[in-house]
């Protein structure tokens, strides 16, 4: 495998690294999916502008096993790989792009054991650029989820801006989007991924996360949630909005009733804790495109990695507190916006050595690897 | 002890009952504490509305000791005491002026063991009533809490209104107030007093909500949530201005260690759960009132029970996410706003009766015995 471009993501508990090979030859682990167009250039092919070919690969570590990561850099030498470009130092070759917090905290480890330094690029730039990239780029990238489905949404390249961006990490920001590097961090919330694994380990004594989001699947909230139905005696409550298989309180019925931890099933555990965290993050989504009159609410982040009952939580919670007014969309490669972001920052770098700044070639497109592995784009390849 | 009036709040998980007694002898538990004008009248004096002279009495239980309940209001006969009203039938006897949803739930349940009916009283108007009632009548009875004092604030009661009413039960309920009887519930969240309690127990196996609040004041949130500065290796993120030590993941530092729940202090857990209920509450409170133009939050409910850290973490949320615009401010007797609402439903039921709706009378003022037992309004008497 001929290794072009390493972007890293380096988040609260997960990292995430992706990779540009020019690699054309199917691995054992690439399931047997083939790019018939490997090249990630312009649309109208201007040859003034530079061409990247290769395949993109997607690749996640929890944050408490970044050995694991280095291991990984190491074995594939995805430090060493910065020679897509001619003009390209042995000092360039030294570098990766890196953003989130981790790109602070862990320089140093990355210099001491692989000899090569984060060039650290800013976490919200990069969540912008990497969803601007996908948003105008790849199609199909977002979609509504309304009763167990996923509804491709159509983009208008002209008429994307202004939107709110909610990236789904451990914790959650909320960003006003209104063009390519013009944007607002506006809001935000602890209540995110990390309260949910973090939560859940502790209550369940799950040992991964993708763990307890399976198990949420088997498992019925009503039994720890106090619903509407519980206090109002199993009657609906019209006057104020609300249907008696509401939740008046996350965890409520817990109070009331004689039972410790362990005589709760973890599967109903991890389903209320994921609809109390996915029902706030909505309404708070909600209530701030509300405040800034943004018509358009684009969730990702890896909290979300494409699991159908957080989907639909969330848009059945922007549903809810919008009256039908707003719709939950979606983005397929939702837990790699920050590391694609970073990518466009190479492209920036290049496009400004050689015409200046043009954002005809930032971000390139298409690139058909993504079509081919956005369906499981969650594995290391 | 001569019972004129009993009021009771059934809400999800807790039980206020309030009551006004005739009665000037101190009783043990009144703590010496002496009124010196019992007198629920109007401030001119006018002998055309209907006078009521007496104490307030304040008792709360969990919902599911609703027998307790029952049996304090036999031994007390508070079921038999709408005899301040001369006109009162023996029927008008048996009647106690409910609300919440407890007042559905147990209906039946009062009907068979006091042979009393519940008058239901919505819950909404009660809650609205019994906060207009206390920012009327009372004073001081609202106040700001800032660097841990409490600052009581003068209402002008020609601008009271609007003003944005939180009430913490189990659930939160979040309601526009425009006037005496005008107000909308804009908003909510089932992250609440059930929440914390909920979640809490079977995080920590305190016996009671009171134990797991006292134990929040002992305890280090840092210990368990990922504060900005884990990610950032130590340093602020200014620009999204952040501070190091903001919390960027609720209980996010659980992930990453390998810890199970019973390796966490249980004083850690619940200053967690604390901060996490309280900013959460506080940042939807404040977009509510951004969303409607609300200049004053007043926040009642038993969750907070005038407890110190709670009303810090809601005053600093509020200060944090209005960028010191906007104050939280709180009532004195905020956990009794239901009951005391179910109050001017008999007021309001009399005033017609003598000479129509009359605002003057609704609700009478000043009631002394608040002034004597507001400090500590959580006791049984």
């Amino acid at each position: 495998m001929h290794l072009i471009l390493t972007w890293c993501f380096l988040a609260g508990s997960l990292i995430k690294v992706v990779y540009l090979s020019s690699n054309n030859n199917n691995e054992a682990d690439d399931k047997g999916k083939k790019s018939s167009n490997d090249c990630v250039g312009i649309p109208n092919g201007s040859s003034d502008y530079p061409v990247l070919c290769g395949r993109l690969h997607f690749a996640k570590f929890e944050t408490s096993k970044i050995n694991d990561c280095l291991e990984f850099i190491s074995s594939k030498q995805l430090h060493q790989c910065a020679d897509w470009h001619h003009e390209s130092s042995s000092h360039d070759k030294n570098i990766i792009k890196a953003t989130g917090g981790g790109a602070y905290k862990f320089a140093d480890l990355f210099k001491e054991k692989l000899g090569v330094s984060l060039d650290k690029v800013d976490e919200m730039d990069c969540l912008v650029a990497g969803s601007n990239f996908l948003l105008k780029t790849v199609h199909p990238e977002a979609f509504t989820y309304v009763d167990g489905r996923e509804e491709y949404v159509q983009i208008d390249h002209n008429d994307l801006y202004p939107y709110l961006l909610v990236n789904i990490g451990s914790g959650v920001s909320m960003i006003k989007v209104d063009g390519d590097g013009k944007f607002e961090r506006v809001s935000g919330t602890s209540v995110g991924g990390g309260t949910f694994w973090g939560l859940g380990k502790l209550l369940t004594k799950c040992k991964s996360f993708d763990e307890l989001l399976e198990l949420s699947q088997k498992g019925n909230n009503r039994v720890i949630d106090m619903l509407v139905g519980d206090i109002y005696g199993g009657v609906d409550c019209p006057k104020i909005g609300l249907s008696s298989t509401a939740i008046a309180s996350s965890f409520g019925k817990a109070i009331s009733e004689n039972k410790e931890l362990e005589d709760y099933r973890p599967e109903d555990i991890s389903r209320s804790l994921l609809r109390l965290i996915s029902n706030n993050i909505g309404q708070i989504s909600y209530l701030n495109a509300l405040r800034f009159g943004l018509n358009r609410i684009f969730f990702g982040g890896f909290f979300i990695r494409g699991h159908a009952y957080t989907m639909d939580t969330i848009s059945v919670a922007v549903h809810f507190w919008s009256k039908g007014q707003a719709k939950a969309m979606f983005l397929r490669h939702e837990g790699f916006l920050g590391a694609l972001g970073a990518f466009t920052s190479y492209e920036n770098h290049v496009a400004i050595k050689h015409r200046g700044f043009c954002t005809a070639a930032v971000p390139p497109a298409p690139i058909p690897v993504l079509r081919y592995q956005t369906l499981d784009p969650f594995h290391t390849y």
